[in-house]
């Protein structure tokens, strides 16, 4: 079979992709087992993608957004972005002779995590300052590359970017291949995620929506370099994740894929527009494969979305029952 | 000719594409005179999309931003998004009785825009809290729309989405057909511009880059809604410009065209890094069909890129000189 070009280009292109997509997706999400999760998901794709549907969609409106730790990869037994900031402590360790004494540094060169993160999140704030900034935003970007590339889990001992989920890079896949425009709206950094989202998710980082500390344009030998401040820009958890989503998209999603309570608002806001609407929570329930946590966990601590995932008609996942495997090897 | 699908997606597109263009663009850029200007653009345009050229760019880092007001629309007697204010006033003053005798929307209301202006940029700014906050998103977006589709000019008696600039939107139309990405990255308003670029430039919301003010997330009778509070939030003009790109982008576009001083740092930003970069520069000097104004214009003032435009290899196109036509009817 060929595709014809004709003189109008937008159809052409989306003749000759509905054709491929046939090709390629004879089974769609093929790690996902074929129970209410994969068929509600499905279902709902089917009817915002079907040009004979009332509840159809067109193509520039079809934003869906992820939240990341613990959506698209694993986030025990710390977020890996706390993982870092402990790695990027060791490393600027030697010009800061103060940090053997000075806490929570101290705690971290020691590798005692738990007095680390004895002050809360006030702390991990002030350590991710203190390691995130004083760099150009290039510099930055080198760095992270730098540590996902060779940076090792605690307790797999995998890459960090080899702890992302199989059937959620499935999902992603068959939803570009229906013309969806992928977000990820999470509350780690934005500049933190950039730098290896192409790469892993084939998200580039104009999608990537993520907590911010501030830049400042100036001009360093004669070059204009954007400095990173310590200085908390914005927020994108809770109700941080609607108002970073109308900041960067400026159109609501019409589906969203979140794990714990930070992504209960974004999940609302996009559910509660009309016409046909997608909110998937993902249930970590899998003790032997992944981990099992949900309403008293520290991190990804997820509870009101239990109650109410129900009446809102949302989707809960669940990964010891829907999903045939966890990680991408 | 036909042509083939092959079983990878992306190509297949490509060569689809690219056939099409060829047909639609026998002659490139129609309403530009054959000068310098004109040849400067095509030439980047070629060595950044020819896979032979030691310049050559994929398709995913062929990121160029353009300036909105001077640059895609007028911007005399005062910047449109002004006159949207001063509508709001007007509309809004049944509501506001102490306005009849509180400047400076008491001379607005009387017509009187010279002392309106009187209180300068803070008098503006503060009229822009007024008229465009204590609504939601959509409501304001609603707003816009109406405002857009009915308001006219008061110079020319037309709609201000007629008053956009024909040699601009065959440039967008010309760069997206060879695999450019495209974003506004304006000191108006980022919710005043989204409503209306898809329509009028083919630019979509989430394309759009500009000032904001805060917004916050709140149930309202039940349903989640994003009020817009009378805050500043960022202003993105001048050294805000680049760093407005890399919080929205998080990569460099490799072409910049702005029209006035408050573009600078983002041509600078621009054309700083390796490889081929286009900065362009409008230059209004056309009083017959347009306006004629540069280093000494209230509005859109245009002095230290007319000094370094030269030695920073940035092309000025003479409006008078290298436009066959000016706006798009």
């Amino acid at each position: 079979m060929l595709c014809t070009p004709v003189y109008f280009m937008r159809k052409t292109a989306v003749l000759c992709l509905l054709f491929i997509s046939a090709n390629i997706f004879a089974e769609p999400l093929p790690s996902w087992s074929n129970g209410k999760s994969k068929q509600a998901i499905l279902q709902f794709i089917k009817i915002v993608t079907d040009t004979e549907s009332p509840e159809f969609v067109r193509k520039a409106e079809r934003i869906a957004v992820f939240d990341n730790d613990g959506t698209l990869w694993a986030e025990q037994p710390l977020y890996f972005q706390a993982l870092f900031i402990f790695d990027r402590i060791k490393e600027l360790a030697p010009a800061h002779p103060e940090w053997k004494t000075q806490e929570p540094y101290s705690s971290v060169l020691k590798g005692n995590v738990k007095a680390a993160l004895a002050g809360g999140e006030k702390a991990l704030l002030e350590m991710a300052m203190t390691t995130h900034a004083d760099v150009t935003a290039e510099e930055f970007q080198q760095i992270v590359k730098e540590w996902i590339s060779t940076a090792k889990h605690p307790e797999t001992g995998k890459l960090y970017s080899e702890m992302v989920y199989q059937p959620m890079l499935e999902l992603l896949h068959y939803l570009r291949a229906n013309g969806f425009k992928i977000y990820i709206v999470s509350g780690g950094g934005i500049e933190f995620m950039r730098p290896w989202t192409e790469q892993v998710y084939g998200i580039p980082p104009e999608q990537v929506i993520g907590s911010s500390i501030k830049t400042k344009f100036k001009i360093r030998n004669g070059k204009p370099v954007l400095m990173r401040l310590p200085e908390l820009n914005f927020i994108d958890d809770k109700e941080g994740k609607p108002v970073g989503i109308n900041q960067h998209i400026g159109r609501r999603p019409i589906a969203a894929f979140g794990n714990s309570d930070g992504d209960f608002q974004m999940l609302e806001w996009t559910t509660a527009d009309k016409g046909a609407r997608l909110g998937v929570i993902i249930h970590h329930n899998d003790s032997k494969r992944e981990y099992a946590y949900d309403r008293d966990s520290h991190i990804g601590r997820l509870d009101r979305g239990l109650n109410e995932a129900a009446e809102r008609d949302w989707t809960v996942v669940s990964m010891k029952d829907d999903w045939n495997s966890i990680f991408s090897d």
